[in-house]
């Protein structure tokens, strides 16, 4: 099923899309999660089998008749618009963006998965502005597969299965260059305000089937920046879980951002930073796209 | 005045200490704040004025009249014990500790802070466990002054003062050395649950002064390894508050943790690591003492 966040009467809340593409507050549908973390850390297992149902039935019910929001006519928000901890993400996950940035870091010989915080009081929605600030002319895009957890795991193993992930979404790990190697850890140059775009759903793990094949890519101004598969991944997902959690608990709820295939600005010999006016659009094959306007 | 968290009836509650040197949770005092966090981000001005004023009293209130808890008595949790979002954490603070460090990276050259992020599901009170975890055999330690914010900022200028912080607290940064550099970025490292520790209370901004000159130490089993002046800090708070928030939002209840001076285990020759059995005492000047075993 795909799950959105979308601004009602000034309330956030999930929203289940139906058949009739119109997206549905969950508390409308009878369950009583108005968040999307309310519904991933409360969530009973028999009220999310029905919402997948509901999903998954070929006919809206009468009765919801005229409750449905257009997706046009709405404000679709991040999927989880205020994270409580930082995002956990993987640095230097696709060979080709190792080969393309040893100019400004040689990671060819790491000898273990880089993982990294990226701190966002709000993630921005799949159509919101990027914010361009004025101290900041190396602006970049990494399009990138977000992992949500579904419960809370410590010591995981990826011989359990997928069973911890909730669903997947597009991110847009966007960064400041200068600042992200001038500070030596990438952490300031990472979180700025707007600098992370998720969207335009939460597709649970069920309808995403296997996470390591999945078309990737990102356009600027309809150029092709990037396109990759996620099964070049250097660290799939549930290594990256497993690695991670290792003696670190991993809230539900928690964002992991898996990496980005090459291609990025900084990667290039005159490198083509993202401008006031540019458009970048991040897809990912089963998930769909967001589409952030630099501002 | 010197706020603490403590376990009343399976509930962590803010309480303050008065003359008698009892812990008073502030709902008992009349005060519609049951976490830290709440009082720190609901906290009315006028409220905090009147626990400024009980905990200057030199008399308790007769209606009080045992109503507080003995430290002795009572379990002392950490300040914040779950802090949303990650410790904003500065790196290499002290120019001490850059020098006995550059067998690992030189930093003698760095043009900007370092910045990093401490994940902690659950931060440690000042009594407890430092997890020994089988996979770690280079656990260190770290005593760094902890800064609580006290409102939500944004490019925030130093010209502006101290009035975005609401108090101090001492932190211990745990750290799995051979995780840290492992992994690049230092941020698996030093986010194993009980890497943060942080206590035993919160002393207001108001009651500390200048943050720029207090005594710190650090001893292992009564041997003293770390004794410097928050005064040689690199960055200092206001600078580092300043450059961290522009253009990032950092929330009231923010932790910042602003680096450890030199002392530190991987710093030495031979290394003393801690091992299990090992006391780790951290003392701050006008704040107090955390004091953990190795488990």
């Amino acid at each position: 099923m795909r799950l959105y966040t979308i601004e009602v009467s000034g309330k956030e809340l999930a929203a289940l899309e139906l058949c009739d593409g119109k997206l549905y507050p969950v508390t409308d549908l009878g369950f009583p999660y108005n968040t999307m973390l309310e519904l991933i850390r409360c969530g009973k297992e028999e009220d999310l089998a029905k919402l997948r149902d509901l999903a998954a039935s070929e006919a809206v019910p009468g009765e919801l008749e005229g409750k449905g929001f257009d997706k046009a006519a709405v404000v679709i928000c991040s999927p989880i618009p205020e994270p409580d901890q930082d995002i956990v993400c993987l640095g230097l996950n696709y060979n080709e963006h190792i080969l393309e940035t040893t100019h400004v870091e040689d990671f060819r010989e790491k000898e273990a998965t880089v993982y990294f915080a990226k701190r966002a009081a709000r993630i921005s929605g799949p159509s919101d502005i990027i914010p361009a600030y004025s101290f900041v002319d190396t602006l970049d895009y990494e399009v990138e597969l977000a992992v949500i957890l579904g419960r809370t795991i410590k010591n995981y193993s990826k011989e359990e299965g997928d069973g911890c992930i909730f669903g997947y979404a597009v991110f847009n790990d966007v960064s400041a260059r200068t600042l992200q190697f001038r500070h030596k850890q990438w952490y300031v140059g990472k979180s700025l305000d707007g600098y992370s775009v998720m969207g335009p759903c939460i597709v649970t793990a069920d309808e995403i089937g296997d996470p390591q094949d999945l078309a990737i890519k990102c356009y600027v101004n309809d150029e092709l920046r990037q396109s990759s598969n996620t099964k070049y991944m250097i660290q799939p997902v549930l290594d990256a879980i497993e690695e991670f959690s290792q003696g670190i608990t991993m809230k539900a709820g928690t964002i992991i951002a898996t990496g980005t295939p090459g291609g990025v600005a900084v990667g290039m010999e005159n490198p083509k930073y993202l401008q006031s006016g540019d458009t970048v659009r991040c897809e990912i094959e089963k998930i769909g796209a967001i589409c952030n306007r630099v501002g």
